[in-house]
């Protein structure tokens, strides 16, 4: 008998992957095949055929995309920045080893370079091979990858992006440093005087303390910054925070153009993600206590 | 030892809730306190305090709505409607035993009235006594409940409301009627010469059969519709989709006026919410083939 990997369990003839990272909330997801499996040197992964969202990106037993709604992530984390940006030329993706939001970039005219850097090369080659749908199959001559630390990286920068995405996990183990003040401050560094970056600031209903924290280190720091929102299905809580942070005035939304073809962003998404509910706009317009 | 509710598991010294009625996917909910238990004529009625959502009701072992994010889908089921009718002085609510929507239908001073059709008063019962944060532990005079089957009370009504709000369950069962031409048809008689009924039409991304039917068959019996999301967190699938049927056509979005208290309702979101992906707008814009 063929050994499971670990985190998939056989329960009556039926493969389970159970996400196990939440206290008081486990989500079983029913497996019809595993298409990848590999231990790197930073973490374990997998991708996995699931029976309702089809194969899924696994990086220590957390479904990090699926091919069903990964879409969404990384339209969102890409065109509102890239659109906003006037004529955005040079790209740095931090993370986002599945390669979609470089996908996304790669539909820009206007730019030239588009530099991944993830730290886990075995997570970019099981994306290209097992999820074409997300990661688009990548070998557009832009894309740079650069398999190192994205902190370090960050840091030897000065002056050379227009657009830096910040597409990281949650702040747990090694992403922690992806939402430190210092790390914010590399970011600035590195991007030209029009520039601005945007990070995933995770849920507003289940992480607000992060989204607030995230927020208001951004906006010490840069002079311009705004919160947006998506909805990113299998991600708990539905809903999900992105902040940008910019160098320039961002624009009006209503002044925001765009004209890729995309699967959730049109024109009218990507201006009116701005809208924020009731209970965020107040608690981001609240006077910050810390 | 104190029995265990079904649908419930102690699991080393804990209790938890799996949802059992999809076959892919199993969540299980940690719980802390049985709060009410109740087998109706027609359900299984429970409210488990949990950990991550608090008190949520649970029929027949499903999470139907919770504490922590109920106030999203009830205020926006009931406040398009209404902020969309220029008077509405007669309100039906179909379903809605959490009184949740009723809640919020009684924030309008024009509104005279509200009838609350649900079949289970146990429902009712339930979540007046440990839901207050979703009930509002209802006692306004307005409100009118009538615990009989939606369906037949619908059939028996003729230009008596000004809004009709149909927050049905899933279509399984004996809520499969809410979703059939016949019911919306008596809805369409229930109303006034400028009424408008609203149903929850199911997840755009896991149910979006039942989402673009539900659309098509209020769009072939009331001359105006229109369809729009929220996002819902512990919902699977995140975003929701509500349709609107009118007799009378629809304002523009940017004519809508919206003043009430709310926590995830104000104008922009209840103008912005027509706003759909891009996917989801292809699709209904589609020729309909059936």
């Amino acid at each position: 008998m063929k050994r499971l990997p670990k985190y998939i369990h056989n329960s009556q003839g039926t493969l389970w992957l159970t996400e196990d990272e939440r206290d008081n909330l486990k989500i079983s997801y029913r497996i019809k095949e595993v298409l990848f499996e590999e231990s790197s040197p930073f973490q374990h992964v997998m991708v996995l055929d699931s029976f309702d969202f089809g194969p899924m990106l696994v990086l220590d037993g957390v479904v990090q995309t699926t091919s069903k709604d990964g879409y969404i992530y990384n339209e969102m984390i890409t065109h509102v920045p890239l659109s906003v940006h006037p004529r955005p030329k040079d790209v740095l993706i931090i993370g986002g080893g599945d390669c979609g939001a470089a996908k996304e970039a790669a539909k820009y005219g206007s730019v030239e370079r588009i530099d991944l850097v993830e730290i886990d090369e075995v997570v970019v080659k099981a994306s290209k091979r097992h999820m074409p749908e997300v990661s688009g199959n990548l070998s557009d001559p832009r894309v740079n990858y650069h398999y190192v630390d994205g902190v370090d990286f960050a840091k030897r920068q000065s002056a050379a992006y227009d657009v830096i995405i910040v597409d990281s996990s949650d702040p747990v183990g090694p992403a922690q440093q992806l939402f430190e003040p210092a790390f914010y401050e590399s970011l600035y560094r590195a991007l030209r005087a029009d520039g601005m970056m945007v990070c995933q600031s995770q849920s507003p209903i289940f992480h607000g303390d992060i989204m607030e924290q995230a927020y208001r280190r951004i906006g010490r720091i840069f002079p311009y910054s705004s919160l947006y929102t998506a909805v990113v299905p299998t991600y708990p809580g539905g809903l999900w925070s992105f902040t940008l942070g910019s160098k320039k005035e961002l624009p009006a939304p209503e002044r925001i153009r765009f004209d890729k073809s995309a699967l959730y962003a049109n024109e009218e998404l990507v201006r009116r993600c701005f809208s924020l509910p009731a209970f965020l706009r107040e608690r981001l317009e609240r006077r910050p206590t810390g």
